[in-house]
């Protein structure tokens, strides 16, 4: 009735993986490596309890020899999962045909569905979160080096889309390297405290296995290079929910980065642009346009990605030993969380490392505003003398003058006597250079390149 | 470099379709339906144009020959679609490439990319809408045959857990009918209103069809079965939102059913259970469980279907004519939704048409609190005569002494000389009959069933 | 040890109430209007009772007369609800205690504590729908205003925020108004059709009312002008999970209108303002700024109103008859939700009843791209000859030129000899004018009105 | 028009206190605090500026002697936020008449409104914080002698709430623990490096203070005792969404707690039980219901402070250096969350501290399967000498069996002459002893708590 499997890989919900995911992290999580990934949690499981001496060395060759996802039938597997309601039932049925003979009596020997399941997860979440804590430092180090090369580039700082006063993009691109420098350290950090082997049996006791429980579990944990944890988190699920906010707040560092460059590149600003290539970013039927497609991306990737991490925290509140429902929602929520994070930092990486960046446009735009930007400076200037107020109110005098007869702000106060007298005209003109007035500008760039090869470091 | 096109269909993203899809719904939110959908666009705009004199007749005719997604190659298409960011301008070039020629001037005239995946969306949420129409119809068919067979059936209400009243099976089915009533209207409602061609051209106004933009928009609405809105809603993304909160009820009200049937599937409740079947609800390790598997997933897919109505609500917070990234959520989040959605509704489905009632163990457990679950009933029996306050105190005295004795609460109070002179021996026994405390149980039962064939009814 | 009830007024949440509230709607939703509403619902209970013999009419008169929240101490059921876990069971107490003698026993006479709650909800949620029609009602008219007199206010369209085709200022207001006009619609239907009465005493059989449940429970819903439903719906939460959604969608429409406006308002763009008022949008140290300090609060009213939708969703899969917390986070999310799109309202009413359009400047803008904006209406009016590819990329070639050159591209096709032939000069100036290239504009305005006069007209 | 000034102190929005927050959190975020922390702000940066020679030392006394807020009409502070959007502009207003004269000119020098507000914030967040690392202190402790004391409490392990295998009260406990040493351990991550000082000026430059800027920041972050972070973070708002995960996490440790508890009370369970206190529970119509309000209440408060989570993670998708609504969705969210997650941790703390473990009715509900929940582990005494398949059908006949007959496993498998033959009469009889069936119960006990011991340490 279901022609599916004979459509050719047509049909197959991968047509939006260019968009919302990378090559390799949808190789990651796709249907292949998952099954994969509980087999090594088998393979590693009777390897582990021969050495314990719980089944007949042979029996973990045999398994082991057998845990390879490409002899399975995925389409099967997947169909049978419904009756038990997960992939791990189906997957040790097939996985127990295969080995055959006395072997086969030691498959998932004192394991539970969940064990293969969690276990198999973590595998694909470990490789995962290396691939985004290598993606991230790329993008750290794209930005660190935007930062250190834009300090001196001027432009407008925008509060509230406002132009606000003088920033350099330097500082701009400091701010996001403060974002993916935090969302490096937290992927580092689950990646070191929030993996870890799931293996309990039935109930969490592993009872099946008598006295030897804990050796297997040592030697299982070991085999796979999973740390050991002090019990079983069938029932926790805090270590998913770390997992799901790290990449939430990833994709925020990221969405971030994406909005503003989307924001610069808009017609009116033109301050920077994702790199060109051809057909990218151009419309079929608007031959001007240059949309921000990889911020478009990047910003639909981190928004869904976003979305996600509530599912992985209502399924903390998980009924006893294992919950009807909040687990199953962690098997889709968490792979795709991981191909939509990815997707953003890929996109964010091409911008990273490609962002063309128009300086003279950025000082151009700083000086639409004829000055109006340093008027705080002028205010601040005049304010020991006059008080902060008074000085308040006589720039939003001249402010006015200036717009209504459309000349500059500095025009508007050369006029002003007191102010000359109290300023100069050399003081007053000099007011007027944004490059004078950026404070802590080259500090701030400096610490925040400080703190990216802090976090970047390898852990001692 | 990506072997997937390699894998004979493996590693596709559908190893869970089992679990958190329908056959039919994965049929029609799969890859060749997405791309079918925008070609079933191109095909009726191209003979729309060709009727309204905006195009040759023949071109139409060619380009509706080619707009058959089984003649394209999938694969090439996504690839392609991270460039432009969607999957309209590779189907364009795809589909003129197709058609050739001079007829390929005419391919996607005046149209737009949004045009092309906005209505295209549409007709695949039409039909998704009519699949959840008949399901849920079919749901609340199986509920109010339930509800109408169980209206003598006792068993414990249950407030906050607890015991607290009688009430009966039927009047439990009448109130998961009540949900599916309001769930079944609200998706015939959308169905009906929020169904629409989106048609605008490249901002909306349709320019490039000069004054025949309404005429061509009229017939391209009627070749397609759909309503012609009053103007495009590039910008206004309110149907979408519309449909994401239809399902989201929907699956609330599924979701309620699904808990409901997991509690009293409890070890210790025993109440009810999803219809059994082989291999279905058994676990590897245990083998005397029934899971409830059904209930199980319809709560996963429930909760995973309401976690993405917030991306459609957010995209409704659009930038100008085409937003940068809240579209682009909708185009994974509605299929999901659909395809969560129709797994909750087949899951509900089994159960409710196959559910086993166990009557007697519903009596029994309303016989666990030894009659404390009608405490109220002899209380309001003593209020006219001892006011209510006092009654409440004379009962919760009452109630101690039976809990410390281990005796019922009718025992406890026919040792209660005044309260025996007040109700009667034979009075204070009837009070203790749970049949007779059913109070508007009947007339309830009834108005849920004519809301719900009501509801159902065709539309006049 | 708490002393907030001696502050004199002091730390009392409401801090934020000019952001996030409007004062009309604050004060349907405050604590003394909570309690007030479930005192409602106890007064009219008890002359539905008196009505229909159950309490005796005297005991009426007194219950109904103590109903006044103002009479009681709001702190103390406060802090006694905790006990209990709701505001009734303190609040029924209270009242007894003011009731007194012989009357006192008649007080919540067969009700629960669920039916005050939800009931005196509803009564705050009808008052809340209507003040929220009222709202979207003046923005409505205001839009339509907006649309009609600016259908010739040609600006840039924008996607992906980028310059696309022409549109009109009329237009865009016109796109606004269909998201407040299916809004206005949607709160019109819960209104009509999710507000009711709740009245099932323990469990939801009114057992305790004998066989006079249904006749009180009618006299009741007439008593407070309620609609009655088919029966309880204590664990059905699907009326509330409506009146959420329809929030949440008309938060969607307001939030869209103040982003667009937010971003017309950019230094480099200008087109558009909130209506000035003395203090407001200034800044304390940018004279110059003009802040869109309405649109900003409207959006975070709009994000935190969408934020608890999820929650009423959640909350409609209850755990049997009452379920344990999911119908207590309504408690807060709804009268918040009601509060946010309310305060959302209040700003969008003020920017669209006096928002700023600087017509001229919307053109210059227009103007910026040097006529590439046309280049689509130049392609297509060269396809029919040269066929759309060759127009794309001979129309990709001027542009290209144009760009280099810093001319327009009016100037860059009059070089070119052949088009110049094609379209004749006169043709080509002629193609540069953006009114001329408005398509269905009008049409679309139009029937956007009309639209919303229908949705606004009086139910027949 | 507004009279909520005159209504003594009613109407305030606090009536749910109770329920959702717990006093020694209300009182860190209410009103008040809130306007105090800011003033501490002013305070701490006059001081600093006077120490820098930035502002005359005796205006930094007059601003500090000026910076309570116990002297500020917080009504009229909240009605003037409008006007500005923030809460900021009308304080520095007030503070600057309140201070007077000369000193007045250096109230909020070189300050930015999103200084005080962020850094306000913080030092709330901080107090928020350490109050709930001392409430999960205790909850943790109190799980630990749970555990410790439980150890060999057997119960029935209920995976898909189903008897699984025996497992302890202690284990169950250990496993509570495990979610809140997780929690305990990020709140106090967070608190360790979330909290920051926000110092960056009108646009994050400091540009107002000169070359001064990192100087006054210095100071300002000794004063207030806060980290000095590397850069203002204005426009990151990372720290903001680290410290709301960490709450949504902790809600989520502390609901899961919540959920089991609840269904241990169940009627037909049991198990554990909410200490009792006078008028807790209890119902106003059901004397015998022993109603679980504490785990209701935490569960709802969880629930509610993770659907506050998105808000922060969205919010920092910001714009430029100051965002158009997220900043603003963070004020009421991040005090919210604090709030909910304090009376979530509340609730459980009652419980944990005083919970009712009935160790008879766990023995008691683990023999109503009949020796069933030790099925397992008489298939795993049979296999290896079977096959875990052929042991795995064996025991399922004998299972049919037994509930056919009425009787136990045991009987039903002593009937069987080859098992009694393979494991023997007594060894056979010994399979149903749970305490024997515990497998690594004690050490998985004893790990958790030693997780515990160190989480809880101070740091070295």
């Amino acid at each position: 009735m279901d022609d599916r499997s004979d459509d050719g890989g047509r049909g197959d919900g991968t047509l939006l993986d260019g968009l919302f995911a990378t090559p390799a992290m949808a190789r990651l999580f796709d249907d292949r490596a998952r099954l994969q990934a509980m087999l090594d949690f088998e393979a590693a499981l009777a390897r582990a309890e021969a050495a314990a001496g719980v089944i007949p060395a042979e029996a973990a060759v045999a398994i082991s020899a057998a845990c390879d996802a490409g002899r399975f039938d995925l389409a099967a597997i997947g169909r049978a999962a419904a009756d038990g309601g997960n992939l791990a039932i189906p997957m040790v049925k097939a996985l127990t045909a295969a080995v055959g003979g006395e072997a086969a009596r030691s498959v998932h020997w004192g394991a539970t569905s969940q064990d293969a399941i969690d276990t198999g997860f973590m595998l694909q979440a470990r490789a995962g979160l290396d691939l985004l804590i290598l993606e991230t430092g790329a993008i750290g180090d794209a930005l660190a080096t935007l930062a250190d090369r834009n300090r001196k580039t001027v432009m407008p700082g925008r509060t509230f889309l406002q132009h606000a006063l003088p920033v350099t993009f330097g500082l701009k691109a400091a701010g996001w390297l403060s974002g993916v420098t935090a969302a490096h350290a937290e992927l580092r950090l689950v990646r070191a405290t929030a993996i870890a082997l799931q293996f309990g049996g039935a109930a969490g006791t592993l009872a099946s296995l008598g006295d030897r429980g804990p050796a297997v579990a040592e030697r299982l944990a070991a085999n796979l290079d999973l740390p050991l944890p002090a019990l079983p988190w069938h029932g926790d699920r805090t270590r998913i929910a770390r997992i799901a906010s790290a990449l939430g707040l990833a994709a925020g560092a990221l969405g971030k980065i994406a909005l503003d460059v989307a924001l610069m590149m808009q017609t009116e600003v033109g301050e920077a642009f994702e790199p060109a290539a051809p057909g990218k970013g151009g419309s079929s039927t608007m031959p001007h346009k240059r949309n921000p497609v990889g911020a478009t991306l990047a910003l639909a990737s981190a928004r869904q990605a976003q979305a996600l991490v509530p599912l992985a925290l209502q399924a903390m509140v998980a009924e006893h030993e294992r919950p009807i429902g909040g687990w199953h929602t962690e098997w889709v929520a968490l792979p795709e969380a991981f191909r939509l994070t990815a997707a953003a930092a890929g996109h964010v990486r091409t911008i990273a490392e490609g962002l063309e960046v128009d300086a003279a446009r950025m000082r151009a735009n700083l000086d639409r505003t004829q000055g109006l930007v340093l008027a705080e400076r002028v205010m601040m200037a005049l304010a020991p003398t006059l008080g902060r107020m008074p000085a308040h109110h006589r720039i939003e005098a001249a402010t006015k003058r200036a717009v209504a007869d459309g000349t500059t702000l500095h025009a508007a106060l050369a006029a002003d006597a007191e102010i000359v007298a109290t300023l100069g005209a050399d003081g007053l003109a000099a007011l007027f250079d944004p490059q004078g007035y950026l404070g802590a500008n080259d500090t701030f760039i400096e610490a925040a390149g400080a703190a990216w090869r802090a976090a970047r470091a390898p852990a001692s």
